[in-house]
């Protein structure tokens, strides 16, 4: 057993014994430990600007893109919008305990389906320190231990909020173990979570696709991935052209770097305001890269090859088609989507059921933008990411997700016949 | 790519096609397909007898035990039992399509989550040929296609009864690629299906110790397992004796081959009744592993080692203790179940309630048999397995546990600001 194996089976060992005492916690004392978080957070707020001014330091040094910088960066505004999010998970509805359902056999055996916490959550994420304190609070919050693991270029940021979160929490009477912050970079710890079978209950990839297909590919644990979001629009030939443009051009432009960005648009041929539409994104700073038909409509579109078809671009860059009516528009998803988030712009009702019963994504959505796909605008309060997988949990995850469930049967002595 | 890759590949897209279409199909549709199925797998009576007995008396030839050789044997009854069981699945409550929650959002936007198919599982078992029909039924019935792999001592069982079933689905118009049987024996091609993530949703496999640690070990796909059930039975001070009693001997009597059937039993020190306890164990011809306090009740027990704690003995055997207390209990069950069924015997509510709290299994019982784990005593009406993982699902898995959910959200043409 290599020193790594040793380390993280010392530290999952820690985290299964919190998570045991977390299980048990009351609503209220899961809730008080999270406001004392933020409140530490706060209290802490020199020492962890101090510290991300270090990781600025080392970053600029080494390089790294303004892009990247901005991601890492904390201030007194950013700092007090991470706290505010802690208090935020704090006064959600706690999922454990939640009676999910019940039935009464023939026999007189009461069936009840119980929420419970997964366990020991696993946290593998990238540069930006604010999910240092959210994957925490919504573990916490949840009942789950977490042990989180940051890039290497968040390592002061990350020392600092995780020592004030936990200060918070023993203060507050739950185990510090409950959220353990890995405390090495060395790659071979993210092997050792990844086959930590038995001693974490889930891994939770949050970053780009070669972590995430790192961590496919490596684990033994089970894994709650998002992968890309490669979302498509179709505009059908009944969409209201005002809508159509709002939609499209909100989809693509209003972020372009977030998951549920538009990726991909395709347009029903007998859609009247195509040329309008391709337009209004050109103009709007967006890289058209269009199939032969549209490249007809502008000038200033580009031909798109093959491979644009998957391409998830998180830039102000779009794949654009022509599409023979909705099952054309279907097909093209059903090949080329991430299974992420579609939407479909109609005023023909059955269409638009055609379209959300056929599309097998994660998120089906009829004259709405792409850009919605985020736990906090589905009313879930917050999110630890949206799943593009297809079991336990879909779409956006929030504190249900990082719940399973027991049953508990209550009998008076039945025994089986 | 290997011929068997070439060959999985190949028929994890006819099944991955099959899915689309079965997704879509009605509850009508479906039901009546396997009414169809049932039918007949009743008419191919004399094909599928025929085939059982080549397989039996290759069986024979290989020197399988006299248990496999029951295990593998059909006859007119037990072809009647499978078709009354798939018939029984053809009236199940259909999931997909059922709402699970809806919200609407202070803008306007509807969000609801819909349960909808999981897609292709692959179910990967052993010798009992009618793991092929409940499959394919509670597959076919959840939306689902499915790829079958089943044990080399039932092949030509399994493709009699599989080619009358696609006969049925078929007449019932919908696709014969709904239910795939693996048509090579070859143990490749269970290392390939292990590997085709995207092609095969979810793995199940059903069958002894090393299938599941191969499955778990080689898989990237997900998968739903049921390993072993180390299961207990916690005899507190305010036991009925009458009741303990009943209750042990049926736990680990009744069958002693089952998942759900005790295999290790927790005598509080301060339960009056011990001796009486055991003594019923014994004459009901169960061999006791005991510790030091319990041999001291009964000179017919033997002396438990430290392995007979981790022990499913599938067998007339238990492991047995005593113990100070419901908080000793949980703590032995914390270290030594395996997760499945656990049942505590008490007249105490309190203490009822603190041991279903605590203990942290799929299936946690006050005053009833183990042998009670069962999808179809829960209610669920057929099941595919018990699952002991965390994920998902967890315990007795039926028509739900193979669905998953997508997110509908309706609008009006919102767009995020």
């Amino acid at each position: 057993m290599s020193e790594i194996d040793k380390l993280v089976a010392e530290l999952t060992a820690r985290a299964k014994t919190a998570s045991r005492q977390l299980a048990q916690a009351s609503d209220t004392d899961k809730s008080a430990a999270l406001k004392a978080a933020a409140s530490a957070l706060l209290s802490a707020k020199d020492e962890i600007l101090a510290a991300n001014d270090q990781d600025m330091a080392n970053g600029a040094e080494r390089g790294l893109s303004a892009a990247m910088l901005d991601r890492l960066k904390l201030d007194a505004d950013r700092l007090a919008s991470i706290a505010a999010a802690i208090e935020q998970v704090a006064i959600l509805e706690d999922p454990v305990g939640q009676v999910i359902d019940s039935n009464t056999q023939p026999n007189g055996l009461v069936m009840k389906r119980v929420r419970v916490p997964i366990g020991v959550l696993g946290i593998i994420y990238e540069s930006r320190p604010n999910v240092t304190a959210d994957a925490a609070a919504l573990g916490l919050r949840s009942g789950n231990a977490v042990i989180l693991r940051g890039g290497s270029e968040a390592v002061h940021s990350n020392q600092a909020i995780h020592k004030a979160m936990v200060a918070g929490v023993e203060a507050a009477g739950l185990p510090g173990d409950a959220i353990i912050l890995m405390p090495t970079q060395d790659r071979a710890a993210v092997g050792a979570m990844l086959r930590a079978q038995g001693q974490i209950d889930m891994i939770i990839p949050r970053g780009g696709k070669s972590l995430v297909a790192r961590v496919q590919d490596e684990a033994r644990v089970p894994v709650l991935a998002h992968l890309d979001g490669i979302c498509h629009v179709y505009v059908h030939a009944d969409a209201d052209p005002d809508m159509a443009k709002a939609i499209v051009v909100n989809a693509k432009m209003r972020r372009t770097g977030i998951c549920g960005a538009m990726e991909s648009l395709l347009i029903d041929q007998d859609y009247p305001a195509a040329s309008e539409l391709v337009g209004a994104l050109i103009d709007a700073g967006c890289e058209v890269r269009a199939d032969d038909v549209l490249m007809e409509l502008d000038a200033r579109t580009v031909s798109a090859n093959a491979e644009d078809w998957d391409t998830e671009y998180l830039e102000p860059v779009v794949s654009a088609r022509a599409v023979r009516g909705v099952d054309e528009a279907v097909a093209h998803i059903a090949r080329h989507s991430s299974g992420h988030t579609e939407s479909i712009i109609t005023n023909d009702q059955s269409v638009a059921d055609q379209f959300q019963m056929q599309v097998d994504s994660a998120i089906v959505m009829h004259n709405a933008s792409t850009q919605f796909a985020d736990g906090g605008e589905f009313g879930l309060g917050a999110e630890i990411g949206i799943a593009t997988g297809r079991l336990h949990a879909r779409g956006p995850v929030a504190l249900e997700g990082l719940t399973t469930y027991k049953w508990l049967v209550h009998g008076q002595g039945q025994v089986r016949p």
